[in-house]
């Protein structure tokens, strides 16, 4: 695995960070590098995309974790906390514009340069589900 | 990165895929090693999960794939097909049962023996969009 660009974000200390793509609606920017740009083909059609990154300020890991939205432990896999072995990231992020290999984002919470890995479409035939029973977060992640 | 696991599936021949795990209704395993068990705290509480996994039979990549699911060819990232610069996967399955560091999964859409990276709950609060545009798969995916 090695970087196929990078996400520019204004967050540049994990304090300030939204807890997920979804409650941001700050805009940031996906530079792909030029080598891959032809990948990016058709993308502006799509409103919505998957970035998928490393938690590159994240060294280490637990597995078992108080996550941001709890008071209680629970395993790394049930959580989304970026402290895990594999240090791999996802946002769903809104995509606003392309101009050749920049991508102008809405919903950013990843720190600024922060590697990417890979994009793929939002395809709510594939991604959406319906009853879903998000266990511990039922009650917490309206928080 | 190196695998937490292994996702074992019915499929050894890639001709006899799913084409999305949202398609499948193929009962498969994901064997997590014991070193990482403990991860698996309260997953249990979750109806479906995301698996993050390698496409390890994926040699190579292409900037620009004609899809499964259409006879244009699409830039890569604007596509979920598997030869990509980083050749990342995500399934969405329903969890069904675990037991110690083995879980019952309902959807899977991989090959047997298939590394998985990482496993994070789908969180509707999360992972839920609506007015998404999908670009060329609006009429491609339904077929």
């Amino acid at each position: 695995m090695r970087p196929i660009g990078v996400i520019h974000s204004p967050f540049t200390d994990k304090e300030q960070m939204p807890i997920q793509a979804s409650r941001s609606q700050t805009i940031g920017l996906v530079e792909v590098y030029p080598e891959f740009a032809d990948g990016l083909k058709d993308i502006e059609e799509l409103s919505h995309i998957h970035l998928f990154y490393v938690f590159h300020q994240s060294s280490g890991y637990a597995l078992q974790v108080k996550p941001f939205l709890d008071d209680r432990e629970h395993g790394i896999f049930a959580t989304r906390y970026p402290y895990r072995p594999n240090p791999l990231g996802i946002s769903t992020v809104r995509l606003l514009s392309r101009q050749d290999n920049a991508l102008d984002i809405e919903g950013v919470d990843v720190l600024d340069g922060t590697p990417l890995l890979d994009i793929k479409p939002y395809v709510p035939d594939f991604d959406l589900r319906t009853d879903v029973r998000a266990g511990w977060y039922e009650t917490r992640s309206k928080k």
